[in-house]
């Protein structure tokens, strides 16, 4: 940590610092330049971060020299880390795709869909069942009965099965049905939340926060590791900026960023990202392009007619001539799909 | 509701859509212009809002007349909504100032602040048990206890209290103790908080999320009231942009803009909206100029040695020069502080 | 254009805004819903895009049906442009590469990155002479001494150059000697410069702008296209966000929707999108895959020395190999690079 | 300068940096912690503001300590800086209001107007000649022509008078006619017109660019101020955030900021900033609340006519009725209009 005095700060302010840091057990080093002192910290940084130092007087401006986050982090694991659902693995040279409707509808439509996307190439069916829809009069989803289905579905089809979570107290039950645990983007700093998901042992896939900081999102990921479930599949699916052409502003170099910052598999929600359906195609191969480990693509035989984001769900015939196409971009990379 | 065609619409487009219009129960308006045809929805709007038209072959765009949220509307109910907490009022021409530490550190601190923000005139004592800190090595706040220091406190100093909720779990504690519950930014989309603070008869802070727009931000309030709470006391606290010389951008338009939408009252927190105490002062005048029905302000008695958000807290001694200060502007637009 | 009027408007306020329109020379189409009152306006649009129409009393808001833009849309085009520089086509099936420094520091310099990227598969060489630096007191460019360095050597490499323009006082001497034009991101809405370009017979790079929109950025062209220029290359690189891992959010999702809006062809510069040389290589990829029509990647034989914008400089060595990547990543979605 | 060295970096790492700093003049100095080395260079910091030293192998991250900006600097000069426009002073403890016409449409309108907020107690009169406009088909200005109504209106009423300069061939034009040169915000980094005001001996109004920082934003202030014009008034007009209930999002905490960085005036344009003029009382208010050195206000006596910003324009007795209203906060705060 490096604390950067105000401009002619006197020996007393020099002094209040260093007693601070000093009684906090750090060893201090005062470098004094022509136009301003600089206190180093030296030991144990993570002391500090959450020390309000900008408000000792004749502070100017502290700066961290460490990260704040530490198990997720490429520095205390370097080898990537390779989560298993089933017998698919996130993290490694292969390239997952994850698709489904929005929310489940219904079982037919469920089963209908998870066949034909599992015949297309997908390794995972989703499916919502608690639903976070920005109005109350939206539809909320099915519930424990769609849950039900997804279960169902999986025994038929052999694809493991994702769903949503938003409230602790469904913890319980969605761990009954599903295999992996889906956090949303509105619920990133859902902190009790993340502490609960992190206490089971299964596989969660973290959504970025619309407005979250590659930095903020590896501390959220920390929340769920700090409790011990360390199989943490993070996913960019878009963040808000003012352009309105699309939903979100997809964040492909968040992708790279995070492979140096973390051995975690991160995943890509072209679907939300963009929230058109006709954007999906080019999104997709970019996000596979760019070193992506998975995909998670929304599809619906009705789109028209889907009671939750239908304008952003491809239909199967061409989610199947995507995947198609995505096979060889994965391949250019040295990458492949199932 | 407007659908805009693609250009060369075929007939066939256009009864595609008035039959599915029609199939919802609407009339259908057919304008065809020299370069688009436009189809016109006559009837219940809130019908076709989470249709996904746009996925009809043919369709441009959807664009919508009306507005999403209804309860919280000035449409749905034009007078000012005034919300009582024991005698203080939000809402009318008074502007109420909410003061105290960002956690609760012990009862002593507590009581001390809360006895100086009394006499300086705050009207109404804020104070975390709960925090949602970024890092998960961070204070998380001290619970339960924290809440009883509240209540403690309230009796003592005769000052109404506020505290953040995080988890629909301690909504009966919380309620147990506070007078006052507070939604925070992060959870301003956390959907099943909302909808049990729809559910108890308690007045709700609820504060825009970072990346909320006002429109999102009435949807959430939304929630709250179609539960029956109507008690909804707006906070306006800043928002993430690319300026990073203050901790988010307090968004001031948003009150007046507020103001004309809904009739809820809205109040502003100048601390979390900056982030740097010495910018406070400033602040709060400018939102007490533009029409805020509050104010919440961080006040803390050693902000440097605070356990969390140190470097955003006011001493008491500089609180009390603010709020006399504040008086004067309060009086030049009309309005008056205790 | 449709006009929402406010809820409960009267007659006298209907009849207002019809007069106003009809004066205008635009049919009125009025539809009086339950809640609001609708007029749509039939006939040329463009008479209205600037007219203050919110202005009138009892207007809530108003719609625009149709694009601002014109020349540049694809509805007034269909297919695709396709621009030489020599021999070099920008918009067919081809992915066309420009390399080169920042800056010209030198002639050798120059010319020994130019000979490399060659070699590599750059189809043309770029080069900074005027460079807008943040900073008055930051290395500037050479001026006409580069322009010269920039004409010499493309007549040892056969390599078509391309340069900044920053003042129309410069237009006649650049255009002496480089083969395209480009304005960079800050001059995208410097309307003075880009009428100027418009009046000659010159392939232009039109640069994203840091925070444009699509709409604004196909706006800057057609006033370009406004003064007779119709070779237009459009380029992102990157709009502001929150986010400070990368010096930029590379917008990919803008290519996709701007193939859709317009005919004009699109390019993707990773090196400013990113500002980092080390993300350089999965941007590239991702950007071909996403559908671009070429690359402009800064590279410098000795980033650490460059004078300007070294930290997202690449290497030739790493550069031959990136362009060896993107052949196969080209070929994977149809395309090809020489 | 701070240069942070990756984890596990070696002596060679740590000489390679040394040696470079070394050439360049400065002093180095060693920290080997426990996770990290940092290496401070002690000397003129400017030197290193535009090395690449992020390119030099083995180097994390370079973190600047001082600011990059100097004349326009509070360090620089700690007073505050006062500039006159005949007998208006802006930067003391009054407030000036700039008041009057998007564009000049006509000298009679244009006279009517200025007598108008003459009266109401404006002290510069604004009125576009050149117009940025995003559209090549909308009204650009009269131009020469209305410079020169601009100067007979100055002759008649005794105002002194604004007007934008876009194009550095205006400016000997303009330099005849005005009192006061404007930069619009979208020419805040028009680097060749920013050295060309600052050789004239004219005030200047620089408008805050729409993603602009604010240290860009006092960057570009130096420019103007390197080449010797230090009669510089900082202008607050919104930045462009998600939020679009408003045209920009007005960044009332910059002024607070500035204050503490700058010496120079600032004053806040909230026309620009929200877009809409029922927005710009409370909007106003505010921004003399919070600190502001004056306000630009569009007036115009009929703005649903205007040729240009009619949306955002006030009319000449609203106007009157806001500057009363002004006059008692500014009072509150401690200031006065005239």
């Amino acid at each position: 940590m490096i604390i950067v005095l105000k401009r002619g700060s006197s020996d007393e302010d020099i002094k209040r610092v260093s007693d601070r840091l000093e009684s906090l057990g750090l060893k201090v080093h005062i470098s004094k330049g022509i136009k301003r002192t600089i206190i180093g910290a030296i030991g144990d940084e993570s002391i500090l971060h959450y020390q309000p130092l900008e408000s000792i007087p004749g502070v100017e401006k502290v700066m961290p020299i460490l990260k704040p986050y530490k198990i997720v982090s490429r520095e205390f694991k370097n080898e990537d880390t390779i989560i298993e659902v089933g017998n698919v693995k996130f993290g490694d040279s292969s390239i997952q795709i994850i698709a489904g409707p929005c929310s489940v509808e219904g079982k037919e439509m469920l089963f209908d869909i998870a066949q034909s996307v599992k015949e297309s190439g997908a390794a995972l069916l989703r499916g919502g069942a608690f639903k976070p829809r920005t109005s109350p009069y939206s539809f909320q989803g099915l519930g424990e009965e769609a849950l039900k289905y997804l279960a169902e579905v999986r025994e038929k089809t052999g694809l493991p099965v994702v769903s949503e979570l938003m409230d602790p107290r469904d913890l319980e039950l969605i761990c009954k049905y599903v295999d992996v645990i889906q956090i949303g983007a509105r619920n990133m700093q859902n902190f009790r939340l993340l502490l609960e998901v992190g206490r089971v042992d299964k596989p969660v896939i973290l959504k970025r926060g619309l407005s979250a900081t590659i930095v903020e999102f590896l501390m959220s990921a920390e929340y769920i590791a700090s409790q011990g479930n360390k199989k943490i599949i993070l996913c960019e699916r878009g963040i808000r900026t003012f352009e309105t052409a699309t939903r979100n502003t997809l964040d492909l170099s968040a992708v790279p960023v995070i492979k140096q910052l973390s051995h975690l598999p991160i995943i890509v929600d072209p679907s939300h990202g963009v929230g058109r359906w006709d954007l999906i195609d080019p999104m997709s191969k970019a996000a596979v392009a760019v070193g992506a480990d998975g995909l998670m693509i929304e599809v619906h035989n009705e789109p028209d007619k889907a009671l939750c984001d239908g304008s952003q769900s491809l239909k199967p015939v061409k989610f199947e001539r995507l995947v198609n196409d995505l096979r060889r971009v994965a391949s250019a990379v040295g990458r492949n799909i199932n």
